[in-house]
Formats: structure tokens, C-alpha cells, sequence
């Protein structure tokens, strides 16, 4: 398999001219061989347009040809083998463990919708029957399914090359909905992308569809990003990346002369919250499994937990004693981009500065691409003083607030920003704190849950990878699990229609 | 039932001191007795505080309780009696026939929510089961519910006294999803409000629910209105009106610190397009069931049908000419509001001036406060030259557009903007040049009908009335139809929660 540094618009390649850049070597800073060529605004035009013209016929495929579709692509990135997860260690510094199972899980993701496809529950097929004789006026026939929204630009995300990239959870539930797909390939891992895009691209000439089903872009900035959010053919957006990327796009999409829906995974700190008979019980058992939750990946997960709520005293004494002995020993991991490692060490360091925060633990240090986890303690009364802190640290950086009792921690709660996922850590004599508080975490986040910490995203129906502002862009969406093709589609009413006009699900 | 013009906040009464005004009879201009107090913001923060408190009990009501309580409205609204329709009259100028259907569809629409409630499908309970022997990693007990966004502020329809007003189509879906509603009545029929409102209120009380769960403000202008809207406890609203209305709410919560969703029904001007082959055969008929359409309750119908597009020739030609004689013959209606009868009047005079609009028949003039029903003609040239000419004017005016052929005609549906309805005229020998038109028109609108015109909106699953910006805000929801819940709802995922933990439906 090569890399050429190609854009893949619509079946065909071509060098983009719009500047260069290379993939980067995590763990050195050094340029990987290949540049990449920027799309200029012709490119994005292109594909756009193709994506366009493909949606006419995608939009119709019958449900099996377009499950078949999904698996075809499953079948073309496991086929391109080893040197997918060779390029993508390279460019990511993810270990290869890591990276294998992110590839079983796009995969999975993949014939999940697939599934999904086929079930066609999606459609929402309704049907009111007609009834002529009924007073004052006759009844008319309505039947009403879900239509795709259109073509849909896909932003990849940097810490996920593959799950959340170019054949990631957007792209494979858009292509579900009947939706085209173009991709800005995220600058992290270009190489990668093109690999899994070439993948696409072939699944796409073997199902004998619109080759503007699929395009990839490459982009050296932000210009060609942004040129498609806006191009009036695009229909909506999914993004995972930071908040800044995240409300840049949501702006450009309201002021489109037709606003487009923004579905952006911004960003999170996901709570903790160890009640007090838990932390009596099992703080060793919990720190343990805490500091393995947040050093995990380098701490490079959207469910990282960044935040720990619990009550002042000395069996919290014994968590975090017990955590700060662990997180001694862990080793510095290799971060995503020099960008993403200079961006956390910033942020460590702006925590250390702080004058109400205490240091309480620092994982073992390496070079400047790699990050040490860094553990944090800071008061109830100063968390909710200082706004800052609530900010997220992308990587293995915690931070504990410490709470003179329940109804603090209830403040606290109550400060706290929309998150994608609130973790209780709870035992038997718990039980009442927490019933109290549940209602208000339902409102706060987009998944609660009990006993363990929101890394491992279970890829499935009941999943929900979503959560109110600024976690995401729109709460009332996930972008894991099978609720995902609900983004892209919207409902459209037939009356009195002759069966012979009805689409055929409708007849 | 007196009527006496005060604020109903969450169970008590009071006058608002922000301004007062009057409702106005339609037919002579002239203020009717009682004047309403605006609310200032004071009295707006205690209803979004009272609503806030109220949420928390009322979103966990059972759905037996939730579904009675919809089914109390219904019952007190009915309670009121003949005045609800002899104020209404007055207040709007609709006649008595009109406001007796429009307050059964009100009473049948909250009934049908209350099924829809009882149903309880849009909880979307979904249940993946554990398994904890999975490899590589356990699989966890994942179990998802929607939950309700929170308060939701709704404002009032003009067109709509009954059924998209106080206890309308927003109110009834936003409670039955188990969001309490903050109503902003509209400033044209506030005595008939004030009534709905008491019935509401009276609803609460009978029903033991928290106050909060509902009130009604009046706005001497915009200011209580827009401040409703960017309170952080209100989480979603629901508006049908102007396109200037509407663009402007959405403008204030998408600048809110956490935006909410808007669901905006603004403007339409539905197409109505007659293919070839109806048009020569049933010309006569189709102009006879158009002018019907379009002077229905003075063409103060969304779904007024403002548009048609058919190809020029001596079919189109006995189309207009039976349409201008119909017309000719129709009496002057009044309007809902003199503001209202100016900007329609204003309206017609604006397409009377238009270099490329022909005027092809008149009905009656009447008083300033009625409206006299205008049919215009232009060429698909024009109106493709002239973007105003796609401009909603508001009340019973229709733009016929003379296609030169069948390609034209597509060109001149490529130039629309986004519609709620398209209605199709259609034979037998059409069926070639409607086909290939469809996948276009449902890109287009949310409801295509055929061989009829789109006003008459079924209260029914199946019903779609919604569309593409700036037909709505939001073309992925309806506000008509059982549909409409899922605008109030998001969704929560539930993480190896213990079955005491789970709320009660997800045990």
C-alpha cells in the first residue's frame, strides 16, 4: 500500500497545491517521508460537487446494497494489514495494542451499521390510513419516512486515526443515513488517512456506486475546512476535536444562507465522583483503577477523567496518597503532535502555577513529545472562585476538589459545564446521597455511570456519546453507537400520494 | 370566565407593570375591554425559576399521570365555553365556524399527545445487556432513555389562537416530553390567552403538579419575550411567525452561553406546481380547489398556497381565467390583525408596482382591516431574476409562474427556497415528469401532497409539518403531529447502573 500525498476526490487523485505539509513522527518531531498537498478551493468545489450529484443516487440505494457497502469498506481497511498500524504508530505514537483494537472497533463500527442498515428501523416508516367518510373533512392518506440530509463533511479526529477518522463513527453513520461523505483528514496522521481513504475509494468503485460518494481532503490550514462547511451542497457536520475547532465551525454554519446542523464533540472533563461509604471502603481500589483510567492512551481520550469530586478527610487522604504513589510510577507516553504535548505540558504548568491548586503527584518525565501525568488538588470553594479550572488539560493532567461535605459537592455539581460522561463511585451506604443527585447529572451529561470511569466507549445501541454544551454542540445527539444515523436524516410527509410515486419503503 | 389581563405565573396572578395594551377587534380597529400588563423581567425570572423547580418533579411524573394531566387541559379548555370562541372572534376576525374546528383540533391534539404519552415509545428505552466474560474487555450493562430538555418557552401563533397558542401544538408536545412551558402570549388575541391560560392553570392545580409547570406572560414589545429566551433554566423554544421573528430568537440562543435548540416554524409560500396532463383535463376544476385554498381564513395559513408553476399555454390560460373569476367574486375578509391587513395590503401593492407582475384578478375590496383576496402572474424568467418574488405575503395572494417548459420549471424549483408544503397536481400522463421531480421536492419541504393543496394539517403521526430553513429553523422536526415530542428530548445512557440506581422505566 502507498502514500502519495494525494487528495481522493470522487474516484479519482490528484496532487492538492494549496501548500504541503508532512506527517510527523510523534515520538521525534521528525517528518515522515511523503508531504501531503493542500486542497485548494477548486478541490473542496469538486468534491463537493460530485458529492452532490452522487446523493441523487446514494440517497435511494436499497437498504441491503448499502449495507453491503458498509461491510465492503470494513473488508478494504482490513485488507490494507499491518502497515495501516505501522503508519499509524508512526504518525500517532499510539502503541500497536491500542491501535489493533482501534482498528477491530472500526471495523465493528462499520458492520454495526451495517446491521442497523438492514434492520431499517432508521426510516421511521409511518403509516395514517386514509379515511374518506370522516367528518368534517375526509382523512387523507399519510405515510412518512426519514431522508438523508445530504452530503456531510467529516472533520477526523486526532486521537482517534481510525475509529473517529476517515471510516470512523461519522463517516460510517452518515454513509448509513444515505448521506455522501467527504473528509478533512486531521494534519495528526495524513498518511493514515490516506491509506484508510484509499480503502474507501476502492469499496466505492466495488459497490459500483457514484464515485462522489466518497472524497478525502487534505488541508494545510484551516481554508479548505471551512470553504466546505460552507458550500451550500454540504448538508451537516461532524467534528471531534477541540472547542475552539468545534464553535469556529458552528459559526460558519449559522451564517450560511441555509444554517446546517454542526454535530461537534468538543470537549470534556468527565467527573468523578467518589461518594463517602466507597471511598471508606475501597479508596485503594479506586485509585487504582483512576489512575489506570487517566494515564491510559497518555490521557489522549474524550472521557478522560480530568476532574474527581469527593469529601475532604482522611479516607480521601488514602485515595490520593495511593494515587500519587501510582502515578510516580508511570511512565511518560508519547502524545499525539508536538502541538498536543507542548499544549498539555502548558497546561500542567499552568496548573502548578496556580496559586489554589497543590501539586500532589507527577508521572515520570520523557522528551518534549511525550507527556507525564500530573495529579492536582484544589478546594471546593476555589474550583468554584476560579473558572479556569474547570478548563480541560488534553492528556493524563487530574484534578481532585476536595469538599467540606455533600451539599458543597451539590455546588460544585452545579457549576460544572455540560460533559459527555459523570462516573458515581458508590457503596451500600451511599445510596441516598446519590438518588439525590442523579436527576441533576442527567441533565449535565450525555452517560452516567456507576463504579467505573467513562474510557471504553461501548460501541452499541444504548450507547450515548453526546452530552449539552460545550461537551458537544447539540446535545440531543451521539456520535457513538447506533443512535448516530438519527444526525443526518429528517423526516418528509407524503399525502394522497399513488402508490406507483410513493418511494418503495412507503408503498 | 372573566378576563382580566393579568400574568399567570406558576399558579398565582398578577398585573404586569412593564406597559399595558389591548386586544383589538379585527373588524373595526377599535380596542376591546380589559388591558394586559407587560411583564417585566422580574416577573419573567420568577416564572423561569418557578418553571425550573417544577421541571424537577414534573419531568419524572409517570406517564399515566402525564397522559391524564394533557387530558385535564383538554377537559378545561372545553369547560370554558361559548366566550373562549366570542372572545377569539373578536380578538381575530376568524369566524365562528373556524374557531369551533380550530378548538377541536386544539382539544384533539392534546388527547392525541396524551396517547402518545401513554404509548411511551418516545422514551426510547434501550437496553444492551452485560457480558462480563467478553474478551478483550467486559462488556457493561448499557440502558438508555430520552430524558426532557427543560422549561420550554413557546410563543404564540396569530394565525393559531386555539391550537398553536396557549395550550396549542408546542405546549402539548413539550409537556407531554415532561418540560414545563413558559407561554409568551401573542399580543393579538391576549383575552383569549388569558382564558386557555386560567384552563391551564386550573389543569395544574387538579392534577397536583407543581405550580411552575406552567405560565403565561404578556410583552408590551419584545423585551420579555427576548429575555425568556436567553434565561439559562429555558432549554428550548418552540415559535411560529415571521422569518424576522424567528431568525431573531434564534440569533439570541445561539449567543446564550449554553445555546438551546429553537424550533422556529417561519415562512412558506408553497408551491403548488399543475403538471401538463392535469392541467388539461381538469384546468377548470383544479382553479375552482386552488382559490378555495388560497382564501381560506383570508390566507392566513402557513401552508397557504402563494406559489404555482405550470407551463405557459392555453391550458394555463382557462387555469387563470377561471381563477380570476372565482376570485373576482370573493368578499374582502378580515384579518387577524390591523398590522397584519396593512402588511398584506402593502404586500399586494408591491407586487401590483412590480415591472414584471401582472395582476389577474381581484376579489372585493372591504374595510382597512380586511383583506381582499390578489392573484398575480409573472415568467419563470422573472421570478427567477427577481429573488423578492419568492417573499411570503402573508394572507390570501397567490404569484402564478408561467414555465416555458418542463426544464424551466425545474430550474425555477431549484431557485426555491425551503418550503413546508409542495403540492403536485397530477394525471396519468404525468407520471414521467413528476417522477423525476420528487427526489428534488424532498429536499425541498417536509410534506409533498398530491392532487390537493397543503392547507389542512392532520394532527397524526405521520404528518410532517416542517422543512428546510427558512421554512423552519430546524428541518429535522414538525411542530404538527405526534413526531413533534422528540423536539423536547435527548438522550441519556445508563453505565452498570444497580437496578435501585435506574429510573423506574429502564428497571
Amino acid at each position: 500500500m502507498t502514500i502519495i500525498g494525494n487528495l481522493l476526490i470522487a474516484g479519482s487523485e490528484k496532487r492538492g497545491t494549496n501548500g504541503e505539509f508532512h506527517g510527523i513522527e510523534s515520538a521525534t518531531g521528525n517528518p515522515l517521508p511523503v508531504s501531503f498537498g493542500g486542497a485548494t478551493p477548486e478541490d473542496v468545489e469538486r468534491a463537493a460537487s460530485k458529492a452532490w450529484a452522487a446523493f441523487q443516487l446514494y440517497r435511494e440505494t436499497d437498504l441491503e446494497s448499502r449495507a453491503a457497502f458498509l461491510e465492503t469498506i470494513a473488508e478494504e481497511v482490513e485488507s490494507i494489514g499491518d502497515s495501516l498500524i505501522v503508519r499509524a504508530m508512526a504518525e500517532t505514537g499510539l502503541p500497536r495494542g491500542r491501535l489493533e483494537g482501534e482498528r477491530a472497533r472500526t471495523l465493528g463500527q462499520l458492520r454495526l451499521f451495517a446491521k442497523e442498515v438492514r434492520d431499517g428501523r432508521f426510516q421511521e416508516l409511518r403509516f395514517d390510513g386514509a379515511d374518506p367518510s370522516r367528518k368534517p373533512a375526509p382523512k387523507p392518506d399519510l405515510r412518512l419516512r426519514n431522508v438523508p440530509l445530504g452530503p456531510v463533511a467529516v472533520f477526523g479526529a486526532s486521537n482517534f486515526p481510525l475509529a473517529f477518522s476517515v471510516a470512523g463513527g461519522d463517516t460510517a453513520s452518515a454513509l448509513a443515513a444515505g448521506c455522501p461523505v467527504i473528509v478533512k483528514a486531521h494534519s495528526a496522521h495524513p498518511g493514515t488517512s490516506e491509506l484508510v481513504g484509499r480503502a474507501v475509494q476502492r469499496a466505492v468503485a466495488r459497490a459500483n456506486l457514484h464515485p462522489g460518494t466518497f472524497s478525502l481532503i487534505f488541508d494545510t490550514g484551516f481554508e479548505a475546512g471551512q470553504k466546505l462547511v460552507a458550500d451550500p451542497r454540504i448538508r451537516a457536520v461532524g467534528f471531534t476535536g477541540s472547542r475552539r475547532g468545534g464553535t469556529a465551525l458552528m459559526e460558519i454554519a449559522s451564517r450560511r444562507k441555509q444554517p446546517i446542523p454542526v454535530y461537534a464533540e468538543m470537549s470534556s472533563i468527565n467527573p468523578v465522583i467518589l461518594f463517602p461509604d466507597a471511598l471508606k471502603n475501597r479508596a485503594r481500589e479506586i485509585a487504582s483503577a483512576f489512575v489506570a483510567s487517566l494515564v491510559l492512551g497518555a490521557g489522549q481520550f474524550c472521557t478522560n477523567p480530568g476532574l474527581l469530586l469527593a469529601l475532604d478527610g482522611a479516607d480521601l487522604d488514602t485515595f490520593t496518597q495511593t494515587a500519587a504513589e501510582l502515578l510516580a510510577e508511570i511512565s511518560a507516553q508519547p502524545m499525539l503532535t508536538p502541538s498536543i504535548a507542548k499544549a498539555y505540558s502548558d497546561g500542567v504548568a499552568k496548573l502548578e502555577r496556580h496559586p489554589e491548586v497543590r501539586s500532589i503527584a507527577s508521572g515520570k518525565t520523557g522528551s518534549a513529545y511525550e507527556g507525564a501525568a500530573a495529579l492536582f488538588e484544589t478546594s471546593a470553594e476555589a474550583f468554584l472562585a476560579h473558572h479556569e479550572l474547570q478548563d480541560e488539560v488534553f492528556g493524563a493532567a487530574g484534578l481532585i476538589v476536595r469538599c467540606r461535605n455533600l451539599a458543597q459537592l451539590d455546588e460544585v455539581v452545579d457549576a460544572l459545564e455540560g460533559q459527555l460522561t459523570v462516573a458515581l463511585h458508590i457503596d451500600d451506604g451511599d445510596q441516598e446521597a446519590v438518588t439525590s443527585l442523579i436527576p441533576k447529572l442527567e441533565l449535565l451529561a450525555g452517560r452516567l455511570l456507576v463504579n467505573g470511569f467513562g474510557t471504553g466507549v461501548e460501541v452499541s445501541p444504548a450507547m450515548v456519546h453526546g452530552g449539552p454544551y460545550p461537551a458537544t454542540s447539540d446535545g440531543r445527539s451521539t456520535s457513538v453507537g447506533t443512535l448516530a444515523i438519527y444526525r443526518f436524516l429528517r423526516p418528509v410527509s407524503y399525502q394522497d400520494f399513488p402508490v406507483i410515486l410513493l418511494p418503495q419503503a412507503l408503498r
